[in-house]
């Protein structure tokens, strides 16, 4: 391959909030790539070859080189193409701006799911209760910045696309309130700003097929008790 | 404070595997700091002030900026002070580490935690099974390299002070065989570098006591079945 050329595929689903995050990162910096659609109760021998650890998407690679899970590879396209910064230049502000991605993945996603799409009642409203504890964290932190990078989005944004754009779905699968404009004002019109930003809503997957999916998923659940 | 006067403090307690990362990175880079120790048991007001969010160690104060998360910290560390740096230069490269640290904390920590300090046996084995899968797997990574940074020690060999010298300690408290010379050959051999590394001998807490004090948990843990 020439030098001057460059190769992106990304591994992914079309759903799947950790896929999402690295398109709009991809979106954002204005890199073409290719879309490999995998299908995770079939998967391809490339998703095997290219993610032997985890078997897992999202998967970018990059001029043949393989990045694994969706943080580190967000850093991967932020060191790789410079314009449209995703980190903050500040060491400290990027060290913060590590610290509530990982917050996002270990407190909240967990937490929702587990509200969503447990069986066992006392561990649902577990569920329930740490998703608001986590989002509480974030409405305090997100003050009154228009996102978490500031003026733009940036690297929290990005990680928190699962709160923006999932959890009004599940929750509503669910009949649930996880984020709502009375509990989170703030974190709700943050939400509100950062799925009709122009980059996000050219990434975001179509509302209504993911809606009927976790709804089938949730009703095969209770059907299940 | 003057401009060029730094202050550094790190919020730790001696014998956490997670605040021995952040203390090898900082002594790799000479950097002078205060060690306050922590009583977990009656937490500080420095440290809910500082690491409000869990309350845990490590935090690393840099001139009154608080920071938490080893892995976080580490990063600060290395973009703070450029002096003999722990990750690599090459994007790839730092993806890859970062990728490998993520998988320690992911998948050994827990899965050798759970295979020592677990009551319930068939979890217990599952724990062994589990740190044998992911051990297997940074062996093949590893290769024939004297540490995972290469010739010098860096992210990933740091991220894995808890496989070096953690898991001989926990392994004899409860009669397992997780890392052995026989079993993995070459991760055996890199951790008895690691450890006798001079950087690294010198911030690693005395065995000794750290043996009575897993030994107690162990014990305890079993007389509680």
């Amino acid at each position: 391959m020439a030098a001057n050329q460059e190769e992106v595929k990304l591994l992914g689903v079309v759903g799947s909030p950790f896929v999402c995050r690295v398109q709009i990162a991809l979106k954002l910096k204005g890199i073409e790539y290719k879309f490999l659609e995998e299908n995770m109760k079939n998967k391809s021998e490339l998703l095997l070859k290219y993610n032997p650890v985890h078997k897992k998407v999202p998967v970018l690679v990059h001029n043949e080189k393989p990045i694994s899970e969706s943080l580190v590879i967000l850093e991967y396209i932020d060191e790789t193409w410079k314009q449209d910064p995703i980190l903050p230049t500040d060491p400290y502000q990027r060290a913060l701006a590590r610290f509530w991605s990982k917050f996002i993945d270990d407190k909240v996603v967990s937490a929702a799911w587990k509200a969503v799409f447990t069986v066992d009642e006392k561990e649902r409203e577990k569920g329930v209760e740490e998703s608001h504890e986590a989002l509480e964290i974030l409405e305090n932190e997100l003050k009154d910045k228009k996102f978490f990078g500031g003026d733009e989005f940036g690297f929290v944004d990005i990680s928190a696309v699962f709160i923006a754009f999932w959890i009004p779905i599940v929750q509503e699968v669910a009949g649930l309130k996880l984020l709502t404009s009375q509990k989170f004002p703030k974190l709700y019109k943050w939400s509100q700003e950062f799925v009709t930003h122009p980059v996000i809503k050219e990434v975001l997957p179509p509302r209504d097929p993911l809606f009927a999916f976790f709804k089938e998923l949730y009703e095969n659940l209770a059907a299940s008790k």
